[in-house]
Formats: C-alpha cells, structure tokens, sequence
C-alpha cells in the first residue's frame, strides 16, 4: 500500500471548505439533542465532543478522510508487524513497531505472535523476581526485604514509568517506595540519595541502547553512594535494556530484563521499561490490568466506524483543529491530582513522534504537522492559565480528563457538595464556558467563545482505565502521523544537539572539538570555558 | 500619563520592516563577535541573546519601541503605589499593584513606604512565629516541635511557594518537610494525609479573599483528619489572608499573616504567602535572600538602557518574536532539576497576567498578547520534546536558564567531564543547534536552523538568585502588558466558568440552578446527574 498524506485525498478540500464556516457554538448554543449526538463510547471511556466547531457534515468528511488515507489499515498493519519506522529512499531506523504487541497477552491470537510472546517470557521473569523479594529469598545484606526502588532512566524511560506510577499511586503495595532520577542535572541525583534509604533500595536502570549519557552518569553517580555505605551494586541494580546492549552483563546488574528494538522509547510504558517498576510498586496483578486496559483500546482502534473508534476520532478532531482551524497547540488537561505528569508524557509521546517535516518519502511536509502538547491538572489550572484560555488573544483546543468517583474515596461536604462533584462539575463548566462565551456590558467581561474543547470522562482511574488513556493518546497519536504521512517513530531531531554538547565537552576537557571555533567562543560568553572536570 | 500600544508608536512600522527579512542565523553562522556583543548582564545573571534573530538596528528600534511607550516610566509609578490595576471607564479593581514592596526592605527609601512598612511588620511577626517554634515554646500536644508543615492553596497561594520550595531544597532546614494541597480533586488531599505525620504537623492556608473554594474544601478535608486522630485544628493551623476576610478568625487559627489587595495571587510569593511557608522550610535567612534578590532586580528594571536593563530586554525581544516574527508560544526550559515547577509558575504569571483581549479603555486589542508559556527542565526535555523543537513545523522560542555549579556540589566524572559539566554543555549546544541548523544529505537529517533563542547563566541557584529569577520574569510580563496597553493585573476571564460550575453544583444537589437548561444535559450526558452529595 502506497501511503499519501491527508492534502492528497479528496476529502481534504471538502474539509478546507467546511472550516471557512465551522460551526458556530455561540450562535447555535449547546442543545442537548447536540451534546448527546455528539458522545462516543468505548471500553470504559465516554468522549463528549459537542464543544467541538463540528456538525455532522464535518464528521462525515471527516471520517471520509479516514477511509481515504486508510488509517485503520494501516494501524492493523503495525500491530502485524510490518516495517513502519522508516524513510523510503534514506537511511532511517528501519524496525516495526510493536509496543502494542507487550499488551496483546490476553489474545488467543496475538496480532504478532513473536514480539507477544517475548513480552510474556519478561513478565514471567518478572513476576519470578517478584516473587523472589515477597518470599524473603531476595534481601539486602543484612537480611531485610527491599522496600524502596529507585528508578533511573530519561525521556522514555522516565516519563512514562513515572506518569503511572503517579497516576497510580493509590493502588501501591503497602510501605513500597519510588524514587526517579533522570536529569545528567547532578542535583537531580543529590536530592533523591539524600531521601532514599539506600540500604533497602533496588535501583532499576532503563536504557535500549545501554549507552545513555544521563543515564550513565546518574547510575555512576549512584553506584558511588552505594559503594560508599559499603553497599553491593551487584546485589540490588536491575537493567532494562537492549539484548547484549552494553548493560546486558551479569557481573554488573542482579537481573537484567528485555526491551526489542521494535519499542520505541516514548511508547516503552508497556514493555519492560515500565513494568519492571510499576510491578514493585504496585504489584503484578495491577501492571496486567493496567497492560489490559491498553490492549482493549489496541483492538478498538482497529476499527473502521470513527463512531465507534476513539483513538480515531479523537485524532480526526485534531486534524480538524490544526489543519483546518489552524490552531497550533493543544492543552490537556485532567481533573485528577494523580495524573499530574500525564501531559508531560504526552509532550514526549505526541511532539517526538510527530514534531517532524518530511514526509515518509523524505519530501518537504505540505501541512503543519505535531501540535504543542501541554498542561497541567484542573482545578489547578483554571487558578492559573485559564484565563487565556478563556479571554486570550490565542485560541487553544482543550482536551479534559475526568472521573465520576475519586481514587481513595475521601471526601468532604462542603457548601452542600462534596470535593468530586466540586471537582467535575468545574470540569464540565470550562467547556461549556469556552464553547458558548457570554456577552457583557463591560468589555472586559466578554467571552468571545467559539473556544473547542472535548471530554473524555471514565468512572474512576483504576489500573485498567489508566491502560485505556494511554493506548487512546499513543493510537491517536500514530493516526495523526500517518494522515500528516510522516515517520512518526524516529527522532532525527536530537541529533545535532548530541553532536554539538559533545564538541563542547572536548572542549571542556581541552582537547579539540569537532566544531571548535562555534563553541570555544561560546563556553567563553557563557563564562563556563574555564570549567575544568573536577 | 495616556498609556497607548505598541501598535500607535513610530517604532512598530520600522520593526515590522524589519522583520520582513529578520537576520539570518543560518546564513551568518554565530560569530564570536556577535555572541560577545549580545550580552547583557546584572545583578548576578548574564542573558546571552546572540541566538535571537535580532541585529543592532532591531535592538536600536526596541529601545525606541520601550522609550516611546514610556515602559520604565510605567513601572516606576506601579512601584510607587499607581493604581493601574483598572479599566479606564468600567468597572474593574481599581488597585495598585505594589509586590515590588514586599521586598523593598533595605532601600532607605521605599518606593512605595507604606506598603513596605506594612511588609517589614508581618516579617517580624513571622521572625518571631519562627523563634516560638525554635525555642519550643510552640510545640504539639505531647510537647514535641513541629517538623512537618502542610501548605494549602490554589493558584498564586500554590505555584510560587511550591516552585521556589522546590528550587530552595538543597537550603532546607534539616529534618523540616512541607507538604502541597491544592487542588479540589479529594485524592490530592488524601495522598498528603496518607504520607504526612499530622501529629507534628502545622498548617498554612492561603486565600486572600478568604473564600477560595478549593482551599476552603480542603482545608475542611484537612481539619476533619487532624480531629480523627484527636488532634486541635486551632493548635496549629496558621492563615494566609487579608485583613478582616472570614479566615482572620483567632478562634480557628493559631495566628494569621496577611496580604493586602494590592498584591495580586500570581504576583504573591514574596508576601506572607510565600514566605510562612518558605521560612518554615529555610529559614527566614533564606527568605530574606530571596527577597533581596527580588529587589535588585526591581530596581535594574528602572533602568531606562536596555543594555542593563535585563527584564526589559528580555520583554523586548518576547515583543519581537511574538509581535513581529509572529510565534505564539514561548518555551521555558531550564537546565536545572530544581526549577522543574519554574516554567508551570510562570504558566499562571504570564498567562493570567497577559491573556487578554481588550485594552485598558475596553478596546479591543488589536495585535496578538500573551503567548503560550510551557517548559519542562533540560536535559530531560532533549529526550521528550525537543524533536519538535528542531524539526516541527511550528517555530518555538526557547527560553534557557542554566547554572555554572550544582547546588549540592556532588558530582561524577563520566568520560571525563562532570555531570554539571554535560548539563552546561547540552544547554548551551542546543540553543547553537536551534540557530545555526544542519545541513545533510539525508532530507530526515536536516535542520533548517533560525529558531531563535536566548539563554540566562548564573553561577548557582542560590535563595538570592532565585529571587532574581523571579522578579526578573515577574517584570517582564509586566512590561510587555504595559506594551501591549493591557491591565495584567485582574483575571476576569475565570468568571464565567465559575459561575457555570456554580449553576452545575446547584444542579447536582436538586436545587434549580441559574443556568438550568444547559448545565441538566451536561451532567446527563457526562454520566454524573445522579452524583448525589454524599
């Protein structure tokens, strides 16, 4: 199948000409005969989009486009395996993509059996070691159970593991412990060490490659610690890695568990990177719920209704807003404390993948691609940013996440409702308010409105629900690269930025960099040129 | 004085002239000339600006744009008591705005003494709070000191404190722990009350008005678990308020400190409302060094050069990509773990400060206002979302702050550099990446360069520069508000979603609510109609 991008395929002009008038949400209001045409549902997620700038002609061209760039065939065909990542014609990473195949463990049969079944030889290894520590037969050196686990590892393998391990951190086996280092910032390392119990600590280091600056330095900077207590590195230090990577060694590490070429970073959750540490936190019952959940939203994005897929709609909503209204940034925004790192996921998962400008051939992108993913959790914010949301000269798309019962079940009445109805009813009030506006005498009350939002609502975020978003944002996330017909699975675009820092640390170290004359001057302006390794 | 807009001076027409063609980074590469001349220092910072897509003629016509619009004068009269909190015609605040003069403690001459006198009297009534707990002549029911401390508060009562706690840690207090509540969601609260010892626990809330839903909840949430375990709420319990508000009660609150209203929440850390809580946690020394940092910068901002002139620089060039080159988001990335709550602070200062539409006669603006302000520290951002920042197809300036030495000062050496040394050199390489690009073969491998940037070096994260830090960015926006003729200074646009939440409370607890028609469908379509107040 020869794919093309989404300016290619009939539906998109239609588009163009529907967006010159886009529905008006001040002018027509929000019916109730709207808001419920305009709700789909879907393993435990409800998706209202009535404030979204839609009608049903729009849905219609919408899902029209869909069909035309074959999203759902495509998608089948990565979970099958076939060799995605790549740039026809160039050099480029070559590999399929296969992060869904981790959770694909239920399925009789698994849509790519091989990389299925050596997810299930991990979590079997896993679920060993697990009960190893429960057992007693894995202590530290004076005989006492592991109660605290401090997890190293950058950009994939932080942001996720760490997102759900807040997200979930409700549902935590009794007097167990996290700690995450990721930044090569050595205070970043300094502040965790000062906190953690070292004597009672595994640490868990993620890379694929083995060969992670920061990641390296940090376990350094850890391994130091330990050393200096007169604590075994060997006895507690867990790998993550590539197979024969470069940390795959005995020597160094208690247990080393697999990651394949085939997970990229930003989308490595479910695979080792994640597990590993969320099932000593959480227990290994929670991590298959939570792997459940995700492979339930995996088989419902291989649908082909957008009514009935919401993955797709939710990134056909999105083409809407960017190439077609013209909005350049997105705003995610949960109603839920515990999810307060998921929007920093999503900027890894969403920008990397999709922040790129050539297409799959290596030719110049037509359209603006990736959006700028951001946020942070309501109430919080409307106590802070919303106001440009609402009245700012910018319009941003808004996506919020809420739950009809909270995690821990404590609550308070006050005023005559209790913190979770406080909670969603604000929820729901944003969007009505930067959907529909309000007129006002005073000018500096006005809200223009007009402003797009959609909901996704859930009943309450367990393990399984947590599963459930993140497979939604990952697919969604991959529907929108292949209509904007790029590589959404390399990241070429840190590369540079590698090349030139390891020129300047030469230059620190006075040897002589490879672009010597752009950063000597520049160490010196910065005043750092004479900042000698110690 | 007649405020007016950038757009109504002479010096718009000659900068959008230039920014037809704006210089060419590319092209010219970064001399060390250029770099050196693009240097801007004060107090204890140095901003290098040589990435900016700038050359002396833009910076000559910025300095004309800032006199032409009176810019410092402006801020003279804000620090000298204005009332400029207001809409020239309509009903609005009608305030002054005076954060300037909580820090304005060691001028011989205030620029604004009453309120200066008013905040040096609520920091010895903290110094002497401290000395109470110090002595242990404040201490719990079974005699034993309080080490722990839990902060409730939304918005400017909840994203300075924690930003600056969180910068400060390596300056703590040994033994002292603060803890954050903030938002409405029940299951903030109950994570902090399942991690902190509340036998030893004192308690901050912060509300000027008194009536902050959120805080009043939670503070109720809170109340309720201290009297379950047979603790008295008014043995420890501290208010953050203004005068007279419903919270300056003596029979709830052990003792209050108070804010004024000519403070405004996003500009409040460096009233009582940041400083109980920091002085708690670093003692009053350290607050006082912020403070002081705060000031210096306050008093640079007079300064009419934008040579030295740091903030006003800074608001110029934001001008110059925002207004001229036509971003609309600004990324603030700082290479240092401990400010990982800066740029979510500056989220709240800069948007519901400069998120707006109408200028401050009611007119509608007519040039674009504040941008999107978004970040995550460096070098965990290069392995989430920098791809797009070097290959997307939406241009992002970028905001550096990086430090010559760590805070703790414990290091490693990892291929002979330290990790300070890796963290210097990948900030300083990336602004040089995303100016100067790449050219390659590969179509996946080139970088187009001219994405401008500017970076902000000081030698270390000390109470005194993180005080600097913050005026610095708080003056900013406060001169690109004045620029864009705006009253930064109110947030109107959190109204409306206010009262809808209000109607949809009313709603969920049968009575009819204001907003009836629209809010009944809502809770029905989101599942949550039958939500009774438990």
């Amino acid at each position: 199948m020869t794919t093309c991008s989404l300016t290619e395929v009939g539906a998109y002009q239609k588009l163009k000409n529907l967006a010159v008038k886009p529905y008006d949400l001040v002018l027509h209001g929000l019916s109730e005969a709207r808001m419920e045409k305009f709700v789909a549902s879907g393993a435990g997620l409800d998706l209202l989009y009535g404030c979204q700038r839609i009608d049903e002609e729009v849905m219609g061209a919408l899902q029209e486009l869909a069909d035309q760039l074959d999203l759902v065939t495509q998608f089948k065909e990565m979970r099958r395996g076939k060799v995605i990542n790549r740039i026809d014609g160039y050099p480029s990473e070559e590999r399929q993509v296969l992060h869904c195949a981790c959770r694909d463990i239920d399925s009789e049969h698994p849509a790519e059996p091989a990389a299925t079944e050596q997810a299930k030889v991990e979590l079997e290894r896993l679920r060993s070691f697990l009960g190893e520590l429960e057992s007693g037969n894995l202590v530290n050196e004076e005989g006492k159970p592991f109660d605290t686990l401090i997890h190293i590892g950058i950009g994939g393998s932080d942001l996720g593991p760490r997102m759900v391990y807040e997200g979930l951190r409700a549902y935590s086996v009794s007097g167990r412990r996290v700690f995450f280092i990721a930044n090569v910032d050595p205070d970043d390392a300094a502040a965790v060490l000062r906190r953690a119990s070292l004597k009672t600590s595994l640490v868990v280091v993620g890379s694929k490659s083995g060969t992670t600056l920061e990641t390296l330095s940090n376990e350094e900077l850890v391994r130091c610690a330990f050393q200096a207590e007169g604590l075994d590195p060997a006895r507690r230090f867990l790998a993550v890695t590539g197979k024969e990577s470069p940390m795959d060694n005995p020597e160094r590490y208690l247990r080393s568990f697999y990651m394949y070429d085939y997970i990229g970073g930003r989308f490595s959750i479910s695979s080792m990177v994640g597990a590993v540490t969320l099932a000593f936190a959480l227990g290994i019952e929670h991590v298959t719920d939570f792997l459940r959940g995700a492979a339930t939203v995996d088989r419902m994005a291989e649908k082909s209704s957008i009514a009935s897929n919401l993955p797709l709609l939710m990134a056909l909503l999105g083409l809407w807003n960017r190439n077609f209204l013209g909005y350049s940034t997105v705003a995610v925004l949960p109603y839920s404390q515990p999810l307060h790192r998921f929007s920093a996921h999503l900027q890894q998962c969403d920008m990397e993948s999709n922040g790129k400008s050539v297409d799959r051939s290596g030719n110049p992108v037509k359209t603006e691609t990736g959006p700028i993913v951001w946020g942070e959790p309501g109430t919080n914010g409307q106590h802070a940013f919303y106001q440009l949301l609402h009245q700012g000269s910018e319009i941003v798309p808004v996506e919020f996440i809420g739950f009809r019962e909270s995690q821990y079940g404590e609550d308070v009445v006050v005023d005559g409702t209790s913190s979770q109805q406080k909670l969603v009813a604000n929820m729901l009030a944003q969007g009505q308010a930067m959907a529909q506006g309000d007129a006002n005498d005073n000018p500096n009350r006005v809200f223009g409105g007009n402003r797009p939002s959609l909901t996704l609502v859930a009943d309450r975020l367990t393990p399984e629900i947590m599963g459930q978003l993140l497979a939604l944002y990952e697919a969604k996330i991959v529907f929108q690269g292949f209509s904007w017909n790029i590589n959404s699975f390399d990241q070429e675009g840190v590369q540079l930025g590698k090349r030139l820092a390891g020129g300047l640390l030469e230059l620190m170290q006075g040897k002589i960099g490879s672009e010597k004359a752009a950063g000597e001057f520049l160490l010196k302006v910065a005043g750092v040129a004479q900042n000698e390794a110690k």
